[in-house]
């Protein structure tokens, strides 16, 4: 048998069904691993039984890594390698580790030399690249954007100019509620040709990937208020 | 029925089987699709009869889109979008459109306006984010760094730099028979104390993804001669 492993699993994206995005390899290897490190421990317990309905939840022991962690915890957390057992890590939705407060678990379980073992999975970020049309061999993600107005605005001509100087795709999130005021922000401050692909919950029912220019999109936003959304910025 | 589309359908990487990594969800669009825009034929209708043998491959037509295509064509490679037939595009391995020739198809059709949607799958780059442990909130993808060595050793530096200065990750890759020449030159041209992650072989029996300082890694890198890996760089 191979050595104990730390596995970043990812998790499906809203309520997709598990079929539609994630490999049955996934759901055996969740399905008898016994500790979790998770983002949140409700929406772990509800993946774990949607991958696998006979999973005893209550035999499993889930510690919690987001951002109000203690961040001394986090070795902690990595003890039942120690001991030999293996350990899944999941995310609130799509792939652990890729803007979420996972990296710092996996972080530590390199530097003690433990085996890392991600699996594939579903990520809106990828996605939205693949289905963007823009240019995919190099990009940038920056996460969230400043809050703060006037950062804001500096920010977003910041990564405009520099998908045009390095020719490279720009990406960025936002927390739900707020993507219509980002999106009107992008449109107002970036320059009419300059083209925008907006990607609203990726493999749901309702997905949209759609890249227009600045221009195009003025009037024509879609609905995405408090819907996951990854946004593109790339030359016209 | 829904409009047809363009599908983004990832594929495996290297001798995986699919249910390793494809979810149930893409076996299926792939095998109704009679139309693909493919990286290279003969990897594609491999992959096809694996997802399913019951395939009748020769029922597909196949347009090959890669570097040695004429760009022109690529718009005539839509037109069953046109007639009402949905296409799939197939990488050669992984993620169409991020980090190979794909990217082209996906820009005409957001252009006319078709429906583009991205499937789940592997992303070795994605896979070593993850993995690395390095930040996952701010990152950015290079694709292959220039060959020139002079060059070469000036854009690792530009990317350690720019990996302290921004908090960021820097990813790339190379063609796999320059692999160990490549690492060598990092570990060369690095600080002792940044650390470089080195996935090879992502989601296949002999994977292996290892973070280090450079100066860990010093006389002890891995053979990864002629096998896909992915390179990343990241503040000590």
């Amino acid at each position: 048998m191979k050595d104990p492993a730390l596995y970043l699993i990812p998790v499906t994206l809203g309520d997709t069904p598990t079929e539609q995005v994630i490999p049955p390899y996934n759901i055996r290897v969740a399905s008898r691993l016994k500790y979790f490190i998770v983002e949140n421990v409700r929406s772990a317990r509800r993946f774990l039984k949607k991958c696998n309905p006979e999973t005893d939840i209550d035999a499993i022991t889930f510690c919690e890594l987001n951002k109000h962690t203690d961040k001394s915890r986090i070795a902690d957390y990595l003890s039942p390698l120690k001991a030999g057992e293996s350990i899944g890590i999941l995310s609130e939705a799509g792939c652990p580790a890729v803007a979420d407060p996972g990296a710092a678990a996996v972080a530590i379980a390199q530097q003690e030399g433990y085996r890392v073992v991600p699996l594939a999975g579903p990520s809106s970020m990828l996605m939205a690249i693949m289905a963007s049309g823009f240019n995919g061999q190099s990009f940038t993600f920056h996460g969230y954007l400043p809050v703060d107005a006037d950062e804001r605005a500096k920010k977003l001509k910041q990564l405009e100019a520099k998908a045009y100087a390095d020719d490279q795709t720009q990406i960025f999130i936002e927390t739900p509620y707020r993507n219509m005021k980002l999106a009107e922000e992008i449109l107002q401050h970036c320059k009419p040709q300059t083209r925008l692909c907006i990607a609203v919950n990726i493999s749901c029912d309702d997905e949209s990937v759609v890249t227009r220019s600045m221009k195009a999109w003025k009037n024509r936003l879609p609905d995405m208020h408090k819907k996951p959304a990854v946004f593109l910025i790339y030359r016209g």
